[in-house]
């Protein structure tokens, strides 16, 4: 009977510490080494904790989690993002104030940012006009004459350091589904951009041009076209290589072949045709309209009570902080770390800045690094293989509560993407969502130094499990 | 030691026929099938035709076949098509004569066509003027007044019907390697087409159209662009979910992005507009690129003596021909069958033209169904699974004789296409190249209505190594 159950000759199966094996091998025996570890990070509090989230018999809280997070993955997978419009932040971003700029990741006081942050700021100080040289936008800061807030506190996400303020042209994605809305910057392609850091005169005036140019035109480009679906446009590109937040060839492509025709109509030939030409040389600029797509769809599922869906993920270059539906406005923080992944020639780790960004909306969603299986060609970008991605993918469907059947993706005979990170399955299994990153010089302005992969810390989901326990009265 | 070689309990090895496993699989023996099938169909003679064209001992022919390949692999894999200009047939086919329409596949006379190609070539005459009626413009054909000949014949390869008349626009697409040229006409998008013998007015007027503004416009684009890479794009697209013959969606996005500014640049804005929204209805707007792509660097590898590898495969949609490089002009037919795949809401196989265009030039060249493996969505346009992809192009690999790395394959670690067909591979394993292909109507002008696979006859390869064998008095 045994070696019907254990083929090819086992006699034993070892769970857990490896060396528990080395005996029965030394008397010749084949033992299978299973690679088991107890839940919760073997926390016996912990543990107990998760087994009541999860637990749904009659009066106990799990229910009514499950409950919760069916309403929050329906959210998730009914959002219909489209963009609709192209508008100054200050217009549109629900009471942002004067003197504010926004960032990204979880909350920061201008003392604790990081390099490239802090030259994202001095940056958008001078390009709006608050001061007149780097050293005064400085000042301003250290008085504490700019007040600064995450980009996420407004209904906004930017890539990298994340740098909003108010005169900054941001796309309007409203979510037909639920009818909430979301905003993001306009990409400014690779090199010496602001969210890396850099504010020198070529920085500062492409971003002038953007707002002065590029926003209004695409603006109208897009009253005239009518909104553009961007669950289909991302949907399509995870059909032809994107992960929508590394690569995003595809889906930039496609954009541009869908608006191009209403941009020649309505603006004039010279403009049009430098757009077209900015868009042809950056392969990035779908990213930010993916980030708010996502956005627009996770904050449909925000502000459930009871539910352990995961509804942002964000860094700011010093810390990573997740927001759970069940938790409200509470941020869940632990130290950002330095992603692995490939440098570009004469850089490497010493020179990275910890994690940044809020592009980890997208793997949030359940695209970027969780449909890294639908992107292969990410891996001559990032490191590792094809099969790295195949691996990523599937390990996240453990952690995630639905498959967005939307979202198909090819090399798995087109199962749908995994989607809503169910924070009671990362603290169950150790498994910790999966993230792809650019990676930012740890000094201001130098930019971009690589490529790879990280993982939201276990210690942000832990938090925000004890969080909804002391809500509900599970712990004291 | 049997149990060494054979793991899981296996006992026998049968090969062939699987009657002859019966006996030792009734007394409890454990029996792998091998599916093995002799070489060159078991035919004697062929058999040795082959093995001799294979021996490339001191003083045997194999030895200067093996040379010849060689050279034709060294002359695809160096190709490096550029789209240069937009002409006029008539002004760039070499010796293309007034009243003469040119076709796809092997030669065949006007009584002989299916009834899309007679279609299509009624169509031409009206597009030209030189009748004024359909009853008028089949009646030159019956009468002899219209000179047929292969597009192949001119350099040229068109989809479908392939129908090629001197006033119509062509793509012209040069081989930068080698110097040679190819011309494709341009796509016509999808629904009633001249391509799928449509003849009706809206037809006419959008090949007019085409050809007083479409090339014209994307002529003096491409001039003010300079030429565009098709091999770079082409190995771009295939990393993005097409295989350039059947899925073009990547690659038509990738070229319309590249070609806009210049576009906007040089035409009027309403022209300007009308050829991009021309462009993104198209999603095969690249196939036609992809063919003369595909026909300038197998041009380079034709003609060279003794050369076993094949430069052409172009069905005329009653029968299927092929040319290799060692056979010069003759053209090795078999006849044309139906599809197998996809089709559309109300059509089937009975409804099916046998299979027609010129477009197997990619599959010739290892692009296509032998890139299967890298367009995994193609299954749903189709038929089968992302699976049959894989093994399609694993199964290619047999009967080619090198992997293109400039054309990577992600799904297979970036590993090359099968490039460089050899009909001696082909007639030894049985194996015949696999053909993505459009479904037409057999009435004219009813239009696309499926889309599959079908292979190669292996007729037509026996039949080219039977003349290679004569011309080097190998058989008599």
């Amino acid at each position: 009977m045994a070696q019907e159950l254990f083929p090819d000759g086992i006699r034993a199966v070892n769970i857990g510490v490896a060396e528990f094996a080395l005996p029965p091998r030394a008397h010749g025996a084949t033992v299978l080494d299973l690679d088991w570890r107890p839940p919760a990070e073997a926390d016996p509090a912990l543990g107990l904790l998760v087994a009541r989230l999860e637990d749904d018999a009659e009066g106990e809280i799990g229910g009514q989690v499950a409950a919760a997070n069916r309403a929050a993955v329906a959210r998730i997978l009914e959002a219909r993002p489209v963009l609709t419009a192209i508008r100054t932040a200050a217009e549109v971003l629900p009471g942002l104030g004067a003197r504010t700029i926004l960032h990204a990741g979880p909350p920061i006081a201008w003392a604790r940012m990081c390099g490239p942050m802090r030259g994202a700021a001095v940056g958008a100080i001078l390009y709006e006009g608050w001061a007149a040289s780097a050293e005064a936008a400085t000042l301003l800061c250290e008085q504490g004459e700019i007040a600064f807030a995450p980009c996420h506190h407004y209904g906004a996400v930017g890539p990298m350091a994340g740098i909003l303020s108010p005169s900054m042209p941001v796309a309007v994605v409203e979510n037909a589904g639920a009818g909430n809305r979301a905003f993001a910057t306009l990409n400014e392609g690779l090199g010496k951009v602001l969210r890396f850091g850099a504010y020198g005169s070529e920085v500062l005036e492409r971003l002038r041009w953007m707002a002065e140019t590029l926003a209004p035109a695409l603006g109208a480009a897009l009253a005239a076209h009518g909104p553009v679906d961007l669950k289909a446009l991302t949907a399509q590109a995870l059909l032809m290589g994107d992960e929508c937040h590394n690569r995003n060839v595809a889906s930039t492509s496609l954009f541009t072949r869908l608006i191009a025709p209403a941009l020649v109509r309505t603006a004039p030939t010279a403009v049009a045709a430098r757009i077209l030409e900015f868009l042809e040389g950056n392969n990035h600029f779908y990213l930010n309209l993916s980030m708010a797509a996502c956005k627009a769809a996770l904050d449909a599922a925000h502000d459930i009570p009871h539910s352990t869906v995961v509804t942002a993920m964000a860094r700011n270059g010093v810390e990573v902080g997740i927001r759970m539906s069940g938790t409200g406005a509470a941020w869940f923080t632990a130290p950002a770390l330095v992603p692995q992944g490939l440098f570009f020639p004469g850089y490497g780790p010493d020179d990275a800045n910890p994690d940044l960004g809020d592009s980890a909306i997208t793997e949030t969603m359940g695209i970027g690094a969780f449909a890294m299986a639908a992107a292969p060609a990410i891996a001559r970008f990032i490191g590792g293989s094809p099969e790295d991605g195949l691996r990523y993918t599937r390990e996240m469907y453990g952690i995630t509560l639905a498959r967005n059947g939307d979202f198909g993706i090819p090399a798995l005979g087109f199962t749908g993407t995994p989607t809503a990170i169910d924070a009671r399955r990362v603290v169950d299994s150790g498994v910790t969502p999966v993230i792809n990153t650019g990676v930012a010089h740890r000094e201001a302005g130098i930019g971009q130094i690589g490529a790879g992969v990280i993982r939201a810390p276990l210690a942000c989901f832990t938090q925000a499990l004890s969080a909804l326990g002391r809500q509900s009265g599970l712990v004291p």
